[in-house]
């Protein structure tokens, strides 16, 4: 008997190459027995199927595992729905490696391995991001790479200072702040100049995009600390906050961003012989 | 007789301490005999005068020099006006050094001296930016700092590929992308970890922001060069033009942004020991 | 009774300042009764004094707090004695605050409440390099900021691979390699873009130096990771290993360097309200 | 009748693959009649042969073109020799493009073309180095790529001031200091994050190391700036000057550093449709 006997697949419409890819998921898993159900979105595209279909809120107790097919973005979305509900997650890549997806479309057979109990799992923290104005909670995020404070208008700098575990640690002047976890430092975060951190990390890097004060550098604080974001009172620039490089939400002056690690972590399967480096390697070119 | 006779004031409005520097500076031209016209919206601040009053696009054939009060913000936009009517310009700032307004309110007395022909003019180019979609011109900008592309939604990739000379340089994925003068090298593009340029030199400088591509470096080009941003056809985050911070402009997917050399010049008035190295060592720190 | 009755002074020679705050240090703690004992290189400078002198190695069981008068340097060599003899340390500076001495010499009163027992003590962590070659172990290092990889006639690349807790995580062609703690990512680390990694932090950060491979990032690692760099057979740039700027040792080709967390810790004695971001806003003048 | 009728070849020894290109080469020369030349160190490679054997100090009025067979490093030794006898040069790479070495061995009919007056010819400048202690020159030095200073013991900061055209711009306390042209802008300068320089642009970048002063940023200054770089009086560091990664000469405490633009130019001869973007983007995997 298997690990896992029932899988529910996720897929991202409209992105070439995922139907394909799901359709050899789905006649593997057929042929290993596997229970298999089609989240409701993913089910739209796979036009020919008789399988249970099911909303992505109602995962938990019905599966135990989830299958992406697509690319980091759609991990990332899993991520959250995955985490939640506590169900361990794999991805299929539609071509090229990712960091979170390291399954490729000419390996699904490597899945057999995985549903046989041959596997890694990584706990990925997630960060949690709630916005407060005068002591009411405005809205509260969840992501699994990175949390972002941005303007709303392009080009206008915003003035917020920063907190950690109730101390003071800066004021900025910048274009924004990306506050990023171990899996969100080779997204965004690396493209500003910010370290890599080893996903075994238990730590957070806070990396001010566009500071005004050209001895700004990211820093790289312990995972279980306190991040807090106090806006100025006085912004024109409208700052916006955007997690996983979604869920824009406009952050008023004066407001709090407090940023803490999730209760809940990311289960990210892999295949026994995966190697986070050479993910690294392949992916920023590091051999060429 | 002193080289300029008829002097016109520019200030911001509701910028602290500008109003006081503006009487200060009235008061000392009056006492040398020098006639002056009170641009159109700083006259709106300078309540009991009986100054001429002038719209700031009739300064030409009107004044022979503008004086501004006010910080770099306030020279970028006067710097606009004048270049495109031939005046040379001097800036007194309201406190601490700027880098295009180098005389202090404590100071006013050096006014004197450029008043008196001892002076060093220097000329500043600026660039235009013109924006095309389909062979008809959508906007046509100025810019003496900078001319930015950036997403209009926060958070967004953007996709565009750029030609210096008709000759293709390079494929982008990114935050966005700053090109600026040498004026401009000391703003926006600093903070990104752009190079200085000496304002003596006829260059350019390219700066990717949050490049996707991890070895994208800041490249400086000849002053001529024709510059030609093209935006990919189908780009989600719909991105603006900015110029020197101002003039938000959208550009359709597709559009072909030209960025050459303005044929007008910035006519800026240092006193004749004016050092550019010292007000950079003061600005950014480099002695402490 | 207070909590140190019999201290140590450790300071610089020939460094101007120390001969007279160590004066006021002896005078301060005379009136305290507590009992001294001078360092017996730091004897020879303090000519009129009837105090016992120690030898540095002989520190432990004949003192329990060691007080360092000068700057970060003196504090690096102190370090490492007094984390094998187990004695906590507390820094004395000569003027300019210090990442590890805080205490300013017109504030030696403060030695008092530490005396007294009110304190933070820090636990930071030291670097043990082993240098390896064809099984046998050459030499043996102690670093509390960092264990530096660099060619001994300059400009001259090195070629060498680091494996990390033994998977091979890349090759590199660069000048060389920066592995710091915490406590040296604000040293020479932060000149070549190193993040800050924050003192509590369980982390160890390899930099790369002028890598040749663009894309080359610095990467944070647990503190507890196996780090081996492993030298090309065929060098012709004859490496050296420096350890907090000292111990310069010569790296045959093919040796292998073993980088590990050392079992001992550096106890990092701080006034009750030190708070570690002042300090680094102070030093990297975030706040000008 | 070609352009060309005397070929001068020059080959480092000792370098894989070189021999053979050079053959083929010959072959290819001797097939479209060309009088060949080989360079008296060259020579030692090509056992069997009969063609004259030249000094490379005696090129001028002997050849009218010379060809390298080699990488980029060959041609950073070609172009002095070739720049002061005012000899063009074109490079042959041993597999990969290089930067100055635009011509594939697989693509050696190529150099007819050349032969036959259909290439461009670009004129890059170099830098010369004079080093002056008490007012005696102690040695000249000649660089295509890059003057460097740089500590002879590793790991040890200088110290040093830089004055462009007899100003004062900055002190600095830094690792060491890389002045480079455009031509050595994507050499070591790009490793430290210096800006990449457009070959046609008249100007030098100079590129702080490892610089103590986090806001330090690289420079660009015209072609033609009188660059002086001033030791400190006391340095304990024993810098050294390199040019090109070659003649590593010891700076004496005090020493000052002139560097100009060299009267001579290197005539470098590339294929007409050379496109300076698509070595760049080939060499710094822009498209990957």
């Amino acid at each position: 008997m298997t690990t896992f006997q029932t899988v529910a697949l996720i897929g991202r419409r409209q992105t070439e190459g995922v139907a394909d890819t799901l359709i050899k998921v789905i006649e593997y898993l057929q042929q290993q027995n596997i229970k298999i159900m089609l989240e409701k979105e993913t089910a739209i595209m796979a036009l020919n199927h008789d399988l249970p279909v099911i909303d992505r809120n109602d995962l938990k107790n019905n599966c135990d595992l989830i299958i992406v097919v697509g690319g980091d973005g759609s991990m990332l979305t899993a991520a959250r729905i995955a985490a939640d509900q506590g169900i361990p997650v794999v991805g299929v890549n539609r071509g090229t490696l990712g960091f979170l997806t390291d399954i490729l479309p000419d390996d699904i057979e490597s899945l057999g391995k995985i549903l046989a109990g041959d596997f890694k799992e990584e706990q990925r923290f997630l960060l949690s991001a709630n916005i407060k104005h005068e002591d009411h909670i405005l809205s509260k995020h969840t992501a699994l790479n990175d949390v972002v404070l941005l303007p709303s208008e392009t080009n206008r700098m915003i003035e917020f200072c920063v907190f950690i575990n109730n101390k003071f640690m800066c004021n900025y002047r910048a274009d924004g702040m990306i506050v990023a976890t171990p899996t969100g430092s080779t997204a965004h975060s690396l493209s500003g100049g910010g370290p890599i951190l080893h996903p075994g990390l238990d730590a957070i890097v806070l990396l001010p995009m566009f500071s005004h004060n050209l001895s700004s550098r990211p820093i790289v604080v312990e995972g279980d600390s306190a991040i807090e974001i106090v806006m100025a009172e006085e912004c024109r620039a409208c700052p916006n906050i955007s997690c996983d490089g979604q869920a824009l939400v406009a952050i008023p002056s004066g407001a709090r961003i407090n940023i803490n690690k999730h209760p809940d972590k990311f289960k990210l399967i892999h295949l026994s012989d995966y190697n986070y480096f050479e993910t690294l390697r392949a992916k920023l070119h590091w051999e060429s």
